[in-house]
């Protein structure tokens, strides 16, 4: 299942990056599993990784190498998230960035190791490092949607967003693509993202506007509160439009205006695709007095067992909304103030039910696939969104039956 | 579903509590959903309640009438929670009081009233007060077991627990029952919970001692995470036994241990007829820092969808565990030294898949219907258990269909 018909829109390569894909068999045979993008020399290569701190493998050697090295290459595995796997699994990443290094004329440094799949098991080395050749052999710019394709999991669908904007009278595309499906909380990245652009862009403002981006798209998504051992997320400049780019110019603005809409379409691409999911869910938290409360409000909502499963069922139960916010943890909460919103349709004044408010009224607001809850919690000024999914039979059947 | 036999154990009446039961018809026609406790004149009288900022109108008015006086009546309703039910809601509880007050000769101050069932919508006060009559008819001590069905929502049987002890060569009784299903995880309290024991204790000392065994019992469970906006536990001592106990005595620790025990059956028996539930799961953190980290990777994983769902399918798919905790907010969590047990086989040493395991020792450890997932933090001295379930497809069924 999923929300929305997930077309796939007009892709625009990006001048300075290559795509090779594989079916190496890492984990089933016959499907894309192993995707290899080449870089120009001299992009700009920005990234923010998961904060769990058993993070995998190749989340440590990425970092690593990203701290003393530019970047070419970033080798990205499905079917084996290579986590939990101690130090042979860091062997295991550090060899794999060696034989790809070999292969193209760099030294191991330059490929950033990427992967996702089961948690505990070990890459298995040969099949993967089998693989490189063909995946180096139809590097192509358009390759977007293969690699799409190819970093899917329990993924129905692949996800994918690009856009092409005028800047200094040339013009800058941006593309990118994601994969996440489930254990899904991203804090300070998601699963997997990796995005490019054929601007040129100074590496510490790459990874400014990285950091900002992530924290309004992939940090403001959840499916079911676990953060994955693995996420990921990256974002390239290549340079090769011929367009620089600085904050202090003033097209900037419009270009990280793009970037955002490019992140925030991958990341709710995500939530529609979530596992089980029928139901794309915005939670709009207004009114607080800081984000750190709306946050909390909304991710009680957007996570509650009760308030999902009664969202599958297209059940306005707003009780549950409410017992959500009121364990919230908002210090001094006057719950007498709150007002909720169901697609408009108010179901909560001053704390109880709307006077206005008829059953009737919320099964219809209930009904659409894309469904708004608002809070207005009249403490303060300050708003936050995070999108979910609802929660549903055939999540459990995915995360029951995942490893057999 | 529900897990273990639910053998309903040997009941002690306790001396100076009468109960009596009907059926009010409050949302469902012939079944027991009206229950009233008598105590004795003098008795004492503890409780903890929910810290859900939204805590029901039946909350506000036992928590204000505890305050100002002794207490000779519970008033319990099943299917309507009355919560969220703004002025209105407020009024219909002190009513209820009032109206059982008058046919009991006592007043209003004296009755507390409890609700559970839906939220949101107004108690239906006619045919509450119209079941005050057939069940004051029958008080009796002997119908804790009707009072354990009478309580009961989701519940699919009675949860009832008994014990009788020797102290000061005299006999001292206690008996408590329970409801729990959905919307679990008591803070402070559970959905609701009623025992009595015909001890003498002072108020302040049973209040003490209720603070000390909720924290040991009701607020160690969970099932998905949502805390009730009516949890309630109460602890009585009627002192009709004639043994008068405090904590300076000899016998205190016996006699507070006797309470734990009903309290800890009591709790477990809410998780055991959880929502769905095909598993009872106890979660064992040891060697941790602080009380307060250990809870945190405990309700990680207790919380967590992904292992809740791999319990379901009998998956010892550890790396979930693995992540929970990597995600569980320990600081300077050194995942290297955590070792993870399950059922008494070694899954996880030093961070990594131990060596001696292998996967058919991981599903013959979980086949069982009671698991223990142990893990060693080794950063201190302190242990928390957490009791949960396991999440199924009967979880999002009832919780998909509860009001239709």
């Amino acid at each position: 299942m999923a929300v929305g018909s997930g077309v796939i829109p007009e892709i625009f390569p990006i001048s300075g990056v290559r795509i090779g894909v594989a079916e190496a068999g890492i984990r089933k045979k016959n499907r894309k599993d192993l995707v290899i993008f080449e870089l120009a020399e001299r992009s700009s290569v920005a990234a923010v990784f998961t904060q769990n701190a058993f993070c995998a493998a190749p989340v440590h050697v990425a970092k690593k190498h990203l701290s003393t090295s530019a970047c070419r290459y970033w080798l990205i595995n499905t079917g084996c998230a290579n986590a939990g796997t101690g130090e042979q699994g860091m062997r295991d990443a550090l060899r794999s960035c060696d034989a790809l290094a070999q292969q193209t004329g760099v030294t191991a440094e330059y490929v950033l190791p990427f992967s996702t799949g089961v948690i505990g098991e070990l890459l298995p080395m040969d099949r993967l490092e089998a693989g490189f050749a063909p995946a180096l052999d139809n590097l192509s710019a358009d390759h977007w949607l293969r690699a799409a394709e190819g970093i899917m999991t329990t993924d129905t669908r692949p996800k994918i967003a690009s856009k092409k904007i005028a800047l200094d009278g040339k013009a800058v595309s941006i593309t990118g693509i994601s994969k996440g499906a489930g254990m899904i909380k991203p804090n300070m990245a998601t699963m997997l993202g990796f995005v490019a652009t054929d601007a040129e862009v100074a590496q510490k403002d790459l990874q400014d506007l990285l950091t900002q981006v992530a924290n309004k798209s992939f940090n403001r998504i959840t499916i079911d509160g676990d953060t994955s051992t693995n996420d990921a997320c990256m974002l390239t400049a290549t340079g090769c439009s011929g367009v620089s780019l600085s904050p202090s110019a003033s097209e900037w603005e419009t270009f990280a205006n793009a970037i955002e809409e490019v992140f925030v379409a991958l990341a709710q691409a995500i939530v529609r695709d979530g596992e089980g999911a029928t139901k794309f869910v915005s939670v709009v938290i207004n009114g607080g007095a800081s984000s750190e409360e709306c946050l909390r409000a909304a991710y009680a909502i957007a996570e509650s067992p009760l308030v999902k499963t009664a969202l599958f069922a297209a059940d306005p139960n707003w009780g549950r909304i409410l017992a959500a916010i009121g364990r919230s943890g908002i210090e001094n909460l006057d719950t007498s103030r709150i007002n909720i919103f169901l697609n408009e349709i108010q179901i909560v004044a001053n704390g109880g039910r709307a006077a206005s408010y008829t059953e009737e009224q919320g099964v219809q607001a209930m009904a659409p696939e894309d469904i708004v809850i608002r809070v207005e919690l009249q403490r303060g000024t300050v708003s936050e969104t995070v999108w979910t999914c609802d929660f549903s039979h055939e999540y459990v059947t995915i995360n029951a039956e995942y490893r057999t």
